[in-house]
């Protein structure tokens, strides 16, 4: 029985993150059209999320800023123009991949439309991402830690690194299942210790959930009873592979009259249904499962979706040989 | 934590029903090929599956045989083609569904290539439900009361009617969430309403979950682990409205040496992508959301996906309009 056991009531400390942009521009290299950005951030403004995730700032030395759309790299005067001034209470944030952008990228925050950087890395980069922390957190900005493929880490390292980040100025502590292979009762083994972690250098703890095994709300869910209060979602599970957490599904279930269901529903008829139409494929499907299930990559699965393969039993066997 | 925490163990008394003909069959009005049949018995086979449900026992006075594929009338016969003496690990069953059966339909367990008889019934008829029990138990069968419809049940009528049905010689009670309106909390405490029922009269508990929100394999493994033993699934969710819990889910979770996830992802594979190559249309889309989270029947749901509509929008202003 969890903490919020009558689901009536809610915790006014919870956080909803959109990360359709980021997230879902794994899937379309980032090739949104302007009109859906802006329709993404009025969705948001109505629906009440509280965070919006903009994308990556990539280094523009490390990728070519023509095979990609504009959100890979999240100029500060590109968010501008979606955002202006952005007097509401939405607050943007953007992506830093370790070892993928440079710190010269990220201006003052005062100078800035971005709130909120979110620190993406593995567990062998902790200390170039407490380097990053730091000079976020310096700049005035907020700043999580999302701490990616945990379902492969080793519990002993994972308390060593939330140690060391709890003696950064980092904010939020994520827990991210890049790999779609965790059962809630996984979850809960591992929020208890990213909680403890967190009580013990006044942090807060964050879910990224991936739906290769059909979990990622039900994960999501798990982790807000047993205190995680910054969750991840994104419109009709629009993110790599198999998708995340959707935002209409986690709207729904949230009981703060803060938030509102219908924005959500309206804006995944007019605009992520389109996308389907239009030919981008993502979300559940057989050969995220497998890879889930194997705790892989799923690079595999996104390979063999982009080939159009749909021999599902021949994609097994090429797995499994993998472990 | 639950009782399996290590999730490595397992516990011999889990049963598996594949529901893929029986749920299934209200998708496509049970008109499955006889090569589709038998394929499917022998997945179930190899995959070690416990139960198979081959359909409805439907009385032939209230419904046109040449309306409906021959799973929604299950005659023995029929069974036969497909099992023979079935002299095999994996047990029949078929489904009584309260109202609409003829208790003269159901031979002798010995003269039956029938094992279980899954009784479906709302609480407002457990009378009736008994009266089937008592006639399926004394003819020898193995006997399961799917109380339907649950998340609308008042839990003193939920726990009356317990009362009553441990009185009888069923076997087995089961929660079915018809909805798909049910958070795992919420399935956690009607497990143990259910659970504890069960240990005071000998009987045994089971779950059947509907995937409107998504949470269809997570409802189940939530119920696995609060101690309930028979878990329904359904190959590539196949089911009413938004489906069930995937069998290929299912398997891929159960550590039990005896489940072969294999074999269903094979069946998955040359069957049932084949049946949605051919247009029949189940799963989790935006309009089996919106019942399951209003706790409404997905009738209205199931009628705007077989006429075609897309207008989410719009339907969501008409179901919330029947509230």
């Amino acid at each position: 029985m969890k903490e919020i056991a009558s689901l009536m009531s809610y915790r006014p400390s919870i956080k909803v993150i959109d990360a359709t942009l980021r997230d879902g521009g794994l899937v379309n290299d980032f090739y949104f059209t302007d009109e859906f950005v802006k329709a993404l951030y009025l969705a948001n403004l109505r629906a009440g999320v509280d965070y919006m995730e903009f994308g990556y700032k990539a280094s523009t030395e490390m990728f070519d800023v023509n095979k990609f759309g504009k959100w890979k790299f999240c100029n500060d005067e590109d968010i501008r123009a979606v955002v202006g001034e952005n007097a509401t209470d939405l607050k943007i944030a953007v992506m830093a991949d370790v070892g993928r952008c440079e710190k010269k990228d990220f201006l003052k925050r005062s100078e800035s439309p971005i709130d909120l950087v979110r620190v993406a890395t593995y567990l062998n980069t902790i200390p170039a991402a407490v380097d990053m922390i730091e000079d976020a957190a310096n700049k005035g900005y907020e700043v999580s830690c999302n701490i990616m493929a945990i379902s492969n880490a080793q519990e002993g390292d994972l308390r060593t690194a939330l140690d060391i980040l709890g003696q950064t100025p980092v904010d939020v502590f994520y827990i991210v299942d890049s790999f779609g292979a965790l059962y809630p009762e996984q979850v809960a083994r591992l929020t208890d210790i990213y909680v403890n972690a967190a009580e013990k250098y006044g942090k807060k703890v964050g879910i990224h959930a991936h739906n290769n095994q059909q979990l990622a709300f039900a994960n999501t869910i798990e982790a807000v009873g047993d205190g995680v209060d910054w969750l991840d979602a994104t419109y009709a599970s629009m993110g790599r592979g198999a998708g995340n957490c959707a935002m209409e599904l986690l709207l729904g279930f949230l009981r703060n009259p803060k938030y509102n269901f219908y924005p959500a529903v309206q804006f995944v008829d007019k605009y992520m249904n389109q996308l389907k139409k239009d030919g981008v494929v993502w979300g559940y499907d057989l050969q995220y499962l497998m890879t889930g299930l194997l705790n892989q990559h799923p690079r595999t699965a996104i390979q063999f979706t982009k080939d159009g393969r749909d021999d599902y039993t021949e994609f097994y066997r090429e797995v499994v040989a993998l472990d």
